[in-house]
């Protein structure tokens, strides 16, 4: 627990400054620490590693620090807030109502090195037992008058300045009236220059001390408070002017314990006079006890202290002041990764780079796939079984809600969307009712049992371009379509276990951001290109009668017809009636044409408005969605509300459309699911029986097509687990490949006895389930950014998402107000977004930028801009490769063109030296084996096998540091010059 | 002319540094200058108060200062170069085909003092008579010699290695098949450590001499000489290591003349090499140099530099190491104002605030408004004068092109509409034809002759307001309509040069900030809600049959009816025709209901897509607009042509969706322009005679109404003028108020002659005018930002503007396929652009935002945030009320309305403080008129307003300063204390 507020304070001087400067100079104060980052070797610094390397105490806990100034107000003397440091400066502006943004804060030399002066001739009191501030204060008295710093009639003036009452900038000013603000403004200003300049004698008649022991209830509401690290402790500075001292009277106390000092709270404390204010920038050295409060909790003596400051010294940034404006207040930086948090971010790049797979996080062993049987499920389970609970209660949480419904409407839009197409394909044998029921049950089993939750399963497209050949080959030879599938999948589910146990999975190794990229992009695209086709359809399904003019509206109509009953009285696919029977222009289109009738009109083939209607309800969702993701970075609201409204941007963008077209009420396309449980085809039963309808040898036969499938799975399945578990996305519970696909197979073969799709993972809805779970730190100390801290990996949202799937029968009354184009528009958005963030969508747009106007990317520091173009380009013609194939019959095969991409990136080994393939991709695993069946060479390649990864490593420590946020040279061997 | 190229250097060391440190430490090198910023005291830097006072010397010209290490190339030693500075530091990135962003350089402290150390015991030859590189490197060796710094036998070494040929980074590598750099990568980089480490022996085999002395065609090439200003010298910063130094070898050589030296040009430059160059940055010292090029120009001594470097290091701003990482390149700020630019700024503002009008720049006289009789009328013209030719020749610009087609696009588009409207309200006496002529004229003539040709003339509500109010008022009693127009007319132009004679243009010096936002705001406003009303309108005169349902098309019909041939045959308003006559089924629903005929059917009120089509297109053509300007902010494509895009993003935008509606090939709405050159009405002819029609009274009697058309005229005109001229426009060519009114005066009478409409300022569209005239200068140096130049201040634009809107009629056939809707969406964007950047505006987005959020905006710094929203919400307040206004019949007086905003800001002269009313808005100006007859007062009120007027120009050099980026504070006092 941590508690506001100062404890010491220093002297006065007699010297009056200029009018003009004092309202500027008056807060001038100095303090400092020490360097919270390793100063390995340093001149006199010598000595600060000795002290930092007593490890044995606990860490430094943050340092809150409080400036204060002394200040007249009205008659009464009072110490005012001016500048407060939890990470960086804020100070109260002008007006006294307001902290400014927190920034980074600027200091001049001088300011140090006045500090430095002042250090060595002020009282410096390490390890006081203070338990109050009257106590503390007449101990550093003491010292000084012991060191002839003071004379004894100075120390009653001294004492009672120092117990003055701190006014904290959460105290609101007394409320003026405006009028009477409007007319002493001027007056006050100017009276407030005369202010420190006398301790007026009749203060002194007041009490000794205005501070009480006890929080006050100011101190306790404050909620800057929540802003503050729990083990934060507080130190305070106190600055003042006052007239009866003759020289500074300065003073650096450390407490023994951290103690709540009447509202103020307790630590290292230097306090210094200045008595050339101009010279240092007030708030300069403040900063310093921030960054350098190691050094003083740890200081010995003062000594110590002073090698503080001269390692800071050395290591400070100088900014040449010509090109810099002193008033300008740099924001902070967007990171600053504390060393402790450093390694999340290297285990699996590092792991990567050294030649290990992502799959073995932790576990050396095991990278001899076939040696240990089973030996990868066997450790996803181990990797998984601790979670177990935490991946319920974690997903308790707001965000989680946002997060199931955005999912839930991609997955039965997706449902529909495959399950009509499925319909199409199979005559019905799988439709719109098979496919919702296949996705809650497949989906529902991979979330409660799956390695990786966050996967999201559903039809893919080779999948649905299998199942068409399959059924079209046994239409056409007589077997008996279900069944033949049955086997399929039976085969298919054993040759997953296969792989399982076999370890197979650790193929993904070879798969690095090439791969993963130009997959992932690839599917994008199609996501996008698929939205965009069907936002196009609507136009070509209801034709806008462009030749339509106002004026003529009464040239246009569309009569039914009765047909000539003389001829074919029943037409084909239609119902035989008689033709006097029916009022024909009573009929609508669709009785017509059934009743055999034929329309004539202008307007038979138009359908107004739902055209451009649709595509504004489509444009409109994507572009609110896209609008609202970005109001999370705006300045309006509070952050909190900000985040909210970017969390249930999809949301707040399918109700504002699904409104405004409820308030039309036009006729636009609306998202219909299956309102009765039952098969889509009449003539078949929820269960597939394996024997009877086919010959024997189509049972083992069907070992062939199952290969397929299998690959074709594992690739899709093994790929999009490998996006999921990117590095990017800071995943701490581990991943699951053998685990995950010992599941696939699985429901592989539940789903073909019970005649449902099969189902794979998803790359771009797993990636949405994952953007709408991402966590971000509540950013703690003012200024800092708020962190990526990870993803809310659990399986409720998953579990949650495919429950509501399997009861959409229920729910249609409701979803049946959702038009199309805006469920089009949410997987335009979904494609767009899956797009953003990805290095080779970065690298794209480097095309098309002058290169003085291309982002500081690390990687563009190391490699040569040809060569990261030469790497883009041969990304892009693979991805324009598998675009045409995709578009051709070969698109069955097309998880397998991973494993061409894959040999791609291994002949670009050829290409690109292993230096810059470390910056723009991932340098490929060593293969091992290789080794070990050459003796003779083991030596010697192992030698440089450590070289290269020793050298892998140092590259990877510059990438991560230089995403990062810490200087990776640290300066050994440097002295600090004194310029003579 | 400046010749690019480098000078001088040093020696070397025996140590060898880690192989892994080599790399990054090769480019180690310091130089420095001096401070181009005033430094008016300072300990040591006292001489350099009096070096730097010799103010006889021209300006120092900037320099461009080049850092070449020496480095192994193959078995050759060169030097390349490393980095470069003209005001901010690039470097060459690792892969050394790039140069990086440009950025502030950071330094370490160390590197400055080492710089130091080095001066005082390096060779310092100032002045030195150089024509010839071989000949300066001779000379500081010969100095070195003398000196003792190196023995005899280094002589030859030093001067060979010197003499190595320069590699500029223009220069391309050679260009190696990428396999071979694959394949070499990895030991490149090995062998590139290794490489200055020694100075092979064999090199010296070659020739003594690689530079040559003419420049090389390369240099002659290179396009970076464009953003080098044309007065810029160069320096030359060489830095290397050699194995047969023993110690450093620095010299600082500048030389007399600046001559071209073999490709290098000359300058002082001192060059240093350092023994730790881990100490400092390697890009550090070399910023000073562009800084103090002032001391390095003019410094008479060794000692002269290094009080040089003592004043450098007072000035630095210091950031600590923790909170920033010295990685991040620092952005160059957005704004550097030199000193000698900020006069600009300065003028307007200044003037005002010491209580003179933005009327008179630089005329001290002439306060005493009635005094002289046409006083301002004459200055004016005297202003404008020596413009004359550049009013014409400075609208030669592509620009130019882009704003005229914008502006005639906005005001014709007014013209259609106020021409209907008119033409409405005064049965055709104006109508559209009158609107296009009259704007035409009234333009054309105003933008020859006006003050301010910027300033776009149009009809605006008030005035039209009037005109209804006045036909209504003839009509009903009898009077002629024209004949009465006309003499108001005479009387207003009459009145209007009364104004002009007695200066009366002067009241706009109360016209603050307050006023001045207020009005366009509101304007604003109004052309937003206007813009939106119509695009509304569009649905209710297309609409939309919600009811459709797309399979009961057969239902939907609509049918002409006969009428019943018994009841009325001729309609009213209609043809009497027979009704046996017609086949009353083929004609259009016009020629029905002009026949007498009804309409019937499900379909007949309702008329598809239009009303759809016609919001996708106002909103695309807004939207687009938005984007395409704000293009100019993106990294994509090359500076130039994204300022082109943004420049002609209107045009752009209008053209793409006049294209996408031909494509769909609707009846939208579309833009018709009258194509017969006849008045609207056909029993008015093209002049009003002034006598005959009316009693004679009504001559005299016209003086009344005469008065609120001219307050009015005065007051639209004049406030739309002040924000024309805003400070905030950087307007050069001053502005003429009287000028002005006297021209609307004189068109006033001449429109009333000929029945035209009247003319005045119309601020949205003179507003976009002006935006659309930007100039931004040329960023020069890399990294600087483009700045706000000025406006494009000329009067050609204008012209072409009304001479093509007087041609329209003959450009008929090409506007008619421009779709209103579009202008509507030109309307909008055009309302939203006048409203941003205002800040009132701003202010209200504050409201929106948490205080830490708040954008840091100079007056926030300033006023208490609790001021700032009590002054907005009067504002807003204030708003509200004219709104309300504005929509009930006292319009009328809506101008004169501009009044009461001006008492109002007078009362807040009680609410707020004058420093708030400073920052927030501007100072009125004092009344000196007062203080003249109240003598008594006049010692005690004059201290006073000195007084004031003293703190209002401090406070008005802050606000100035704080926009700006110079220190307002110089340092007056402090003397630089030396640490020990």
């Amino acid at each position: 627990v941590f508690c506001h507020i100062s404890i010491l304070h220093l002297g006065a001087f007699s010297r009056r400054y200029q009018d003009a400067f004092v309202s500027m100079l008056v807060a001038d104060v100095s303090m400092f620490g020490s360097p919270a980052c390793p100063l390995p070797v340093s001149p006199a610094a010598e000595r600060l590693r000795y002290i930092l390397g007593e490890e044995d105490e606990l860490p430094t806990p943050t340092l809150f620090t409080e400036m204060d100034t002394l200040q007249q107000d009205g008659d009464e003397l009072e110490w005012k807030e001016t500048a407060r440091w939890v990470k960086f400066e804020e100070k109260v502006e002008e007006g006294g109502e307001r902290w400014s943004k927190p920034h980074v804060s600027t200091l001049s030399l001088h300011s140090l090195f006045e500090l430095r002066t002042c250090l060595q001739t002020g009282a410096v009191l390490l390890d006081l037992e203070g338990y109050s501030l009257p106590q503390i204060v007449d101990e550093i008295i003491e010292k000084q008058l012991q060191e002839g710093g003071i004379t004894a009639d100075q120390r009653e003036n001294i004492s009672f300045v120092l117990l003055r009452k701190h006014r904290h900038q959460t105290k609101r000013t007394k409320h003026r009236s405006p009028a009477d603000v409007g007319k002493t403004g001027g007056a006050a200003s100017e009276e407030r220059t005369h202010t420190h300049a006398h301790t007026r004698t009749h203060t002194r008649s007041q009490s000794m001390n205005d501070i009480g022991d006890t929080p006050s209830s100011d101190q306790l509401k404050n909620k800057f408070m929540k802003k503050i690290p729990r083990d934060a402790e507080a130190s305070n500075v106190l600055v003042g002017e006052v007239d009866f001292l003759d020289k500074p009277f300065v003073a650096f106390v450390r407490l023994a314990q951290a103690t709540t000092l009447g509202g103020l709270t307790e630590v290292p404390v230097p306090t210094r006079w200045g008595p050339q204010p101009a010279s240092y920038h007030p708030v300069s050295c403040h900063v310093i006890c921030v960054l350098f409060s190691d050094v003083a909790y740890k200081a010995r003596d003062r000594d110590d202290l002073i090698a503080g400051i001269d390692e800071f010294l050395d290591e400070v940034i100088v900014l040449p002041p010509g090109e810099w404006d002193p008033k300008i207040r740099i924001e902070p930086p967007k990171k600053v990764t504390p060393a402790d948090k450093r390694w999340e971010v290297r285990s699996l790049r590092e792991l990567r780079a050294s030649g290990q797979t992502p799959l073995q996080r932790g576990e050396g062993g095991g990278l001899d796939g076939l040696a240990s049987f089973c030996g990868g499920l066997y450790l996803d389970i181990k990797r998984k079984l601790p979670w177990v609970f935490s991946d319920f209660y974690e997903g308790f949480h707001l965000q989680s809600i946002s997060a199931v419904l955005f999912i839930y409407l991609g997955c039965i839009t997706n449902a529909i969307t495959f399950g009509g197409l499925l319909g199409d394909a199979t005559d019905n044998y799988q439709g719109v009712m098979e496919s919702f029921l296949g996705t809650a049950l497949a989906g529902t089993v991979f979330c409660l049992f799956s390695g990786q939750p966050l996967i999201i399963l559903s039809s893919t497209g080779p999948i649905l371009i299998f199942e068409k050949l399959l059924y079209e080959f046994s239409k056409s030879n007589g077997i008996d379509y279900m069944e033949l599938r049955l086997w399929i999948g039976i085969h298919s589910c054993l040759q997953c276990f296969v792989l399982v146990a076999t370890d197979a999975s650790y193929i993904i190794r070879y798969m690095t951001r090439f791969t993963e990229e130009g997959f992932s992009s690839l599917i994008s695209f199609i996501f996008i290109s698929d939205a965009i086709k069907k936002m196009a359809g609507s136009f070509k399904y209801y034709p806008i009668n462009t030749a339509f003019r106002p004026d003529y509206v009464t040239a246009y109509k569309c009569e039914c017809l009765a047909p000539d009953p003389s001829e074919s009285p029943c037409p084909e696919g239609g119902v035989c009636v008689n033709v006097t029977d029916l009022d024909w222009s009573q009929l609508s289109k669709k009785e017509c044409l059934t009743y055999g009738g034929s329309l004539q009109g202008t307007s038979c083939k138009f359908v107004p408005d739902l055209a451009l209607m649709s595509f504004i309800l489509f444009f409109g969702t994507y572009s609110m969605t896209v609008s609202l993701k970005k109001f999370k970075f705006s300045r309006y609201f509070p952050t909190k509300l900000r985040k909210l409204i970017s969390d249930f941007s999809i949301f707040m963008s399918i109700m504002t459309f699904v409104g405004l077209d409820m308030l039309m009420g036009l006729k636009t396309p609306k998202l219909i699911v299956p309102t009765e449980l039952r098969p889509t085809r009449p003539d078949r039963g929820w269960l597939v029986m394996p024997f009877a309808k086919n010959p024997w040898w189509v049972y083992v036969a069907s070992f062939v097509p199952a290969l397929l499938v299998t690959i074709l799975i594992f690739m899709d399945q093994q790929i999009s687990a490998v996006i999921v578990n990117r590095k990017e996305n800071k995943l701490k519970k581990g991943c699951g490949y053998h685990l995950d696909l010992f599941w696939v197979g699985v429901l592989m073969a539940v789903c073909s006895f019970l005649g449902l799709p099969w189902y794979v993972a998803a790359t771009v809805i797993s990636i949405a389930h994952i953007d709408s779970l991402k966590m971000e730190s509540e950013s703690s100390a003012p200024g800092e950014q708020p962190q990526f801290l990870g993803v809310r990996e659990q399986r409720l949202t998953g579990i949650l998402v495919f429950v509501l799937t399997g009861v959409s029968i229920f729910l249609a009354p409701i979803l049946q107000y959702i038009p199309m184009p805006v469920l089009y528009g949410v997987f335009l958005y979904m494609g767009v977004a899956s797009l953003s963030g990805i290095q080779f969508w970065d690298r794209m747009k480097l095309y098309m930028m002058p290169s003085k106007h291309q982002p500081d990317f690390a990687y563009l520091r190391h490699v040569p801009l040809r060569r990261v173009h030469l790497f883009t380009l041969v990304q892009v013609i693979c991805l324009a490769v598998l675009w045409t194939l995709k578009s051709t019959f070969l698109a069955i095969i097309f998880p397998i063109m991973i494993l061409g991409l894959m040999v791609v990136r291994k002949l670009l080994d050829m290409v690109f030296s292993q230096h810059d393939l470390a910056w723009i991709d991932d340098v490929l695993p060593v293969k091992e084996k290789k080794k070990k069946s050459k003796d003779e060479d083991k030596k010697k390649k192992g030698k440089e096998k450590r070289k290269d990864k020793k050298k892998t490593d140092d590259l990877d420590d510059e990438v991560r540091n230089a995403g990062v946020c810490c200087p990776p040279l640290v300066i050994r061997s440097m002295t600090w010059i004194i310029p003579v």
